[in-house]
């Protein structure tokens, strides 16, 4: 890679010299070319060059992209390629408005990135002619700045996210600038019109700069946007009040000349930098307070450049531009010679040469290799990533002298190791979360560590564990936290995102959109593999015990697993051991999504680490000490849980079984990998049936205790022989503010409820201990009294542990835990 | 109800005269009783009013709830008292930091609201010990603001809606104040953020007014909240540049004595509400633009009243005082007796008499009934709501003279009807979305009504459609559409939102909130029923041909039916008339969330509007002229489908199959509403085994083409007889920008493909007609390479018609369309 480091060479400030006219005129020629490989690219099937009379046969039969964006991001494209040149300043382009994806693949192009990696599109006619073919066409590249774009970490689909990516691209890139376009139509989403609010959160010595370039073209698809039709005194009090100093541009609504508005633009990005490169300076003596960052307002007419009106309705400067405003350029000869006449205002013969390749005065805007915005290698974060070094998690084991024979907080213990994982990666692993670091149990980080801010501060007395530069981040909008956390994967980093299980679905459509990143980069061989995208779900659905049905949703693992098998993997250890075993395999992984619930609550510790390790590895096991098998022999019935709280209760009811039904031959399995459940055509981690059968049976009944909603067992193992026999509990949507027992019990998934489905489906049982059936449902009913009598649950189950445990201790090093369960509950 | 409509008796200025030392003394008291109220539900579980010495079995064995929020609202709440009868003004409470939850419930009870609605909660000493002893308990109250909470149409859980919510419910509501508090913590929030500018979507004479109250408590769970650490000026400069005019008030954070601090905010308040009565007098007068509306900056400390310091950390006025501060109140006696002196700190003596009400002095304050925020009529919207007048649906229906006679885009047929229904319905019903109404072929509604717009305008050459009052309602901000629709339902009106199928997932949380509601006001007597939420995703994941994979996402329809059956219902309408009544069925609905997935490219129609009707209330059926059966024979296969895309490609393999296997007993059934494959003990539309097994069969292999991902069939029919030879197709994350065909032959889901399917699961079908099998890999292999050279489908397959449809004609009012079905694509 070639961005410079040392402090000498970067954040320069510009010549100061005046801008001479062959280099506005050279912008000028490379904007021009821009747009015209953009028109061409949405319209043009053959004759690229228009070097013979335009025909219809010429045009696309299906018209598919948009136009109106793509003119001010070519603009700013040309003028930062000077920029960049002048200053030897490594710029990443972040284009919110990702319809424009015409103008980027041009630029791509036009800098010969294109050519390099698209091997078949050459730099000439027949390379320009491809380059227009496939453009959003069968078989081609999709219209939106997507993964198969050079220069592109942003997919230019779903709005909102633009600044987010930037910042989490600029987070310990302290040499880098990221140019974040955002579009007025995005700017009006929710999760952008937060994200503005980063620059509370950056530190300017550490990290990169952030450049917001607002781009007003004023329309969205049928209406005008919000920010473009307020006051200009409101729009910049907007910017002030977000922290910016803003600057701003207005052009192309007048016939100023264009080496003048090519000028203007030039002298005021010029200025934009110079400040930023004062900002750097005063930062590298010392000053790492925030400063006002500034940001332009680029208001230009949507579909700059275009017919300005076609049959007579206004349409450069409209929301007619916003797509292919000459949808029926093949329909009539008319429309054709509107077509015609556009394509030729750029002048291609000025602009490419015989051969069809881009003239070589112009070629020379192009910044050097390395330093172009199409192949910066921050835009392909796989090129820049490094493993972690991670400390052997085995280290920080906890001692487990019997099954449930200790008590952890699992997310604590976690957390002492990723403590470690933070020392040895001082800059290139982060901590995301909307608040609740410390109240998932990771606060052993803050040991090490603290949260960066960079808003004011008011004293230790109530500023706990804040400073100007920290691992770990945490704004209160998941939207903020998953798009820095994408950002900061995809130009090469690691991390994690801690969150409510519940609220993850707040993001549940920019996981979308990142899970069909990493399936469309795994088939993109210049892409390199990035890591992996992990959650962790520490306050679960099961214990809301201060928040109750509105904070219980377990629905994010379905969700997750509709995208493809190659990318999403879901984790639920049911205990300390197997979650730092879990977690140090995500760590290590490259281009998945890994989901991992885990509850923060304290909770008895099942395997030492060494099982722990086994049982991880393949995922899914029996656990011969719970059942009361006998060797040689198949079981009668099979008790499974994945997740931690299903795993208490089937091992309460394992102990009722083994205490009441001494003869019943019951087989405990534990599944942490729930892809393992699935055939293994359907997920790479899948049993084989010969497996899926000799653990589950083909014809045993299975009671399965699951995390979340039943269904998504039956989903997993329909293909199975036995999955006629399996019978789930999980959440259904049933829960109120309560206790921990009287939660799992108004879901039929307590230990009492699964006792009666052995009995219901274990053939014979029923009549024969129809007394201990009707002692479960009594227990059940003196368990649900007891809760309303007391507000706590019943003692017998509140402190019950597995009969071999013996005395339970404490082991998770810090402060020492009560050795009830039932203590404590959610934050917030 | 009460709420004064003349615009004599509304909006108010205030009497202008000071207000009187005793009336501060009421507020003051008012707001002790209810902070003490508020304590009290947190921590005691007996001996209410202190009248005997506090030991630890007074207090609740397991502590939860929150603290810090609660004295911001609850005073609050006494000074809106004081204004509201001041003024009898209809005002309507919403509490963005709905963690308060123990502070709306005591200002309801102190209304006398409570006592009310929940008969056992008395207004005496035994009354109060029940308050108490029900918040955060076992079969009790949740600790957040919640459909339990009298005067609520906000669940205080997920955060970021609140000023969505309150605009949702001033919409035609002119007379109506919504008091929108704000925390500092949801401030963060991306929806929330983008929710201020809401006010550039209000109508100030036809609409309520929201009175935006940001509190500033300062912290988070763990952290300092970003708006309460950036400068004064820069959170001024914020608010007027969101449109407002903010009133800054700060206290609490010195000795002010409690008169002056009542004094000063009394005053601030009568300044605002002045203020916005003379906007409304404006605007009666005629200026309808958008005036400078005033806000509220509301500087306290958290947990404001509450110990300062515990244990010598600094509590009230931190992060430690967001829960429960006192968390070992049972444990030490020292923590005891801070509990003790807190709660007498309030006097409750000088505020309830010997039987433990709220003495008469201080009930002065409260407003008249139907006034007080907690009876407030709009808060419990089913009070309010009117039927809507409907049209007659079948008078909008195409004309269908054979099946697949006549193409139409369907949801431009339904505009028609809801142009009507506008039409009818000129002041509770409104329609939201993205940007997308006429993209999505709502455009008929143009007709009669406009998009609200109250930001400026530019002349109509380029402003289509807007106006200062409208009933759409436009803003790209799926949660803005969402929060504003869900506001203006639970305030008792009607409304429909229209999105993109893909970025539906955006709201996915929301979704989860209002569906909870929803479950939860169905056993909540006095909770009346609201008018359903209905969505229409018109632009769906099989015409994405514009955008491409980034645009295609079935899933919503799977996050939904996660939901409890009692309140979810999805419907895939194959055709235009099966639309219409579709809509007038999810119009005339109650408490439900109807999600409606049918697309806007012509299409062909099949079913008139008698058939339509009796197929959309049978939910699913035969479609007769399209199969090959023999009357009083089983089906050799069952071909089933089930939304628009699917059904065209079962015709078309229904089509081949009567060719090429003339014999062959086929079976076509059509699915409209998707809960009726569901088994009748899961969801109340499920048909009945008998049912299921007369139409699918229960061991004929059925070829099931299916618009989302296949999965969800295989759930709903999980427990049919039949279900081991269902064999679905559908979306599985396949897709590109590409032409129609191409994009379900990547699926697998296209109608050669639907053919081999038949062809492999009917028994000997294989070996006698391995040749038809291998032409049916070679169509999709030909069409495949067709879309390739010439970038549209294979005329053949582009321009296929059902064989008993003749000529095929245009039928549905608008611009005449393309009989061709594969023109276009989606918008934006």
């Amino acid at each position: 890679m070639s961005t410079a480091t040392s402090a000498e060479t970067t954040w320069r400030r510009g010549s100061g010299d005046t801008v001479t006219a062959e280099t506005l005129e050279r912008i000028d020629q490379w904007w021009r070319a821009a747009n015209y490989l953009s028109v061409g690219q949405i319209y043009l099937l053959d004759n690229p060059l228009l070097r013979e009379p335009l025909t219809r046969d010429h045009v696309k039969p299906r018209l598919l992209g948009h136009w109106g964006t793509t003119p001010g991001l070519t603009f700013l494209y040309a003028h930062l390629n000077r920029v960049i040149a002048e200053r030897a300043q490594s710029t990443l382009y972040v284009t919110g408005p990702g319809h424009g994806g015409p103008g980027l693949v041009a630029g791509a192009y036009l800098d010969g990135t294109y050519s390099h990696v698209y091997t078949d599109i050459t730099e000439d006619e027949e390379g320009i002619k491809r380059l227009f073919r496939q453009f959003s066409f069968p078989g081609g590249i999709p219209s939106h700045v997507a993964p198969e774009t050079p220069g592109s970490i942003h997919e230019g689909g779903e709005l909102g996210y633009a600044l987010s990516h930037a910042y989490g691209a600029a987070f310990d890139n302290p040499d880098l600038l990221v140019a974040a376009v955002v579009g007025d139509g995005e700017a009006e989403t929710g999760p952008l019109a937060t994200s503005w609010h980063s620059n509370k959160f950056v530190n300017p010595v550490k990290d990169g700069v952030v450049l917001p370039i607002l781009h007003l073209n004023g329309y969205k698809i049928a209406n005008p946007t919000v920010l473009a039709r307020i006051s200009d005194d409101e729009l910049e009090a907007l910017m002030v009040g977000y922290g910016h100093k803003p600057h701003v541009f207005v052009a192309g609504f007048d016939d100023e000349p264009a080496e003048q508005v090519h000028r203007r633009f030039a002298e005021l990005l010029d200025e934009v930098l110079d400040e930023i490169a004062d900002i750097k300076a005063q930062a590298r003596d010392g000053k790492d307070d925030r400063p006002q960052w500034p940001m332009i307002v680029f208001r230009t007419p949507k579909g700059w450049t275009g017919p300005a009106y076609i049959d007579g309705k206004k349409t450069t400067g409209s929301w007619r531009a916003h797509q292919v405003p000459l949808a029926s350029a093949r329909d009539t000869a008319e429309h054709l010679d509107v077509l015609r006449e556009w394509l030729e205002s750029y002048r291609a013969d000025e602009l490419f040469d015989e051969q069809g390749r881009l003239r070589e005065e112009i070629r020379a805007l192009n910044p050097p290799e390395g330093l172009r915005m199409s192949d910066n290698p921050h835009a392909n974060g796989g090129l820049l990533l490094k493993d972690l070094r991670l400390p052997d998690f085995r280290e920080y084991a906890v001692d487990v002298p019997t099954p449930g024979g200790s008590i952890s907080e699992a997310p604590r213990v976690l957390g002492q190791w990723l403590t470690d994982v933070i020392r040895q990666n001082p800059d290139n692993f982060r901590i995301f979360g909307p608040d609740e670091t410390a109240s998932n149990r990771l606060q052993a980080v803050f040991e090490t560590t603290d949260k960066q801010w960079n808003a004011d501060f008011l004293g230790e007395e109530v500023d706990d564990n804040l400073s100007r530069a920290g691992r770990v981040l945490e704004m209160l909008s998941e939207h903020q936290c998953q798009g820095w956390l994408e950002g900061y994967l995809l130009t090469g980093r690691h991390g994690l995102f801690n969150c409510y299980e519940a609220f993850i679905h707040i993001i549940d459509s920019m996981f979308n959109q990142h899970a069909k990143w990493l399936k469309v980069t795994n088939h993109i061989p210049w892409r390199r593999p990035i890591a992996s995208l992990n959650y962790l779900l520490s306050s679960h659905v099961w214990r809301q015990d201060h928040n109750g049905f509105s904070h219980q949703d377990p629905g994010f693992i379905d969700h997750v697993v509709n995208k493809k098998a190659e990318v999403v993997r879901v984790y639920l250890p049911p205990d300390a051991n197997t979650l730092l075993s879990t977690y140090d395999h995500c760590l290590r992984s490259r281009q998945y999504v890994n989901v991992v619930v885990s509850g923060k609550q304290p909770a008895p510790n099942f395997l030492t680490m060494d099982e722990a390790v086994a049982h991880c590895s393949r995922g899914l096991g029996i656990w011969e000490w719970a059942g009361t098998e006998v060797a040689g022999e198949k079981p009668d019935v099979v008790l499974a849980a994945a997740g931690d709280v299903p795993t208490l209760e089937v091992l309460a009811a394992a102990d009722i079984l083994r205490r009441e039904l001494p003869d019943l031959k019951v087989r405990v399995i534990n599944v942490v990998d729930l892809m393992r459940l699935q055939d293994e055509r359907e997920h790479p981690h899948g049993l084989s049936d010969a497996q899926f059968d000799g653990l589950f049976t083909a014809d045993r009944p299975v009671v399965f205790a699951y995390h979340g909603y039943p269904w998504l067992i039956h989903r997993l193992t329909y293909r199975r022989n036995g999955h006629a026999n399996i019978h789930v509990r999980g959440y259904k949507e049933e829960g109120t503010t309560t206790t921990p027992f009287d939660m799992v019990m108004l879901n039929d998934l307590d230990r009492y409820h699964l006792v009666i489905d052995v009995i219901d489906r274990v053939p014979n049982l029923g009549t024969a201990y129809a007394g201990l059936r009707q002692r479960m449902v009594d227990k059940r009913i003196e368990a649900r009294e007891w809760t309303r009598e007391h507000g706590d649950d019943l003692p017998e189950v509140r402190d019950w542990v597995w009969p071999d445990a013996g005395e339970t201790g404490t082991e998770q090093g810090g402060p020492q835990q009560s050795a009830t369960l039932a203590t404590g509950g959610d934050n917030e």
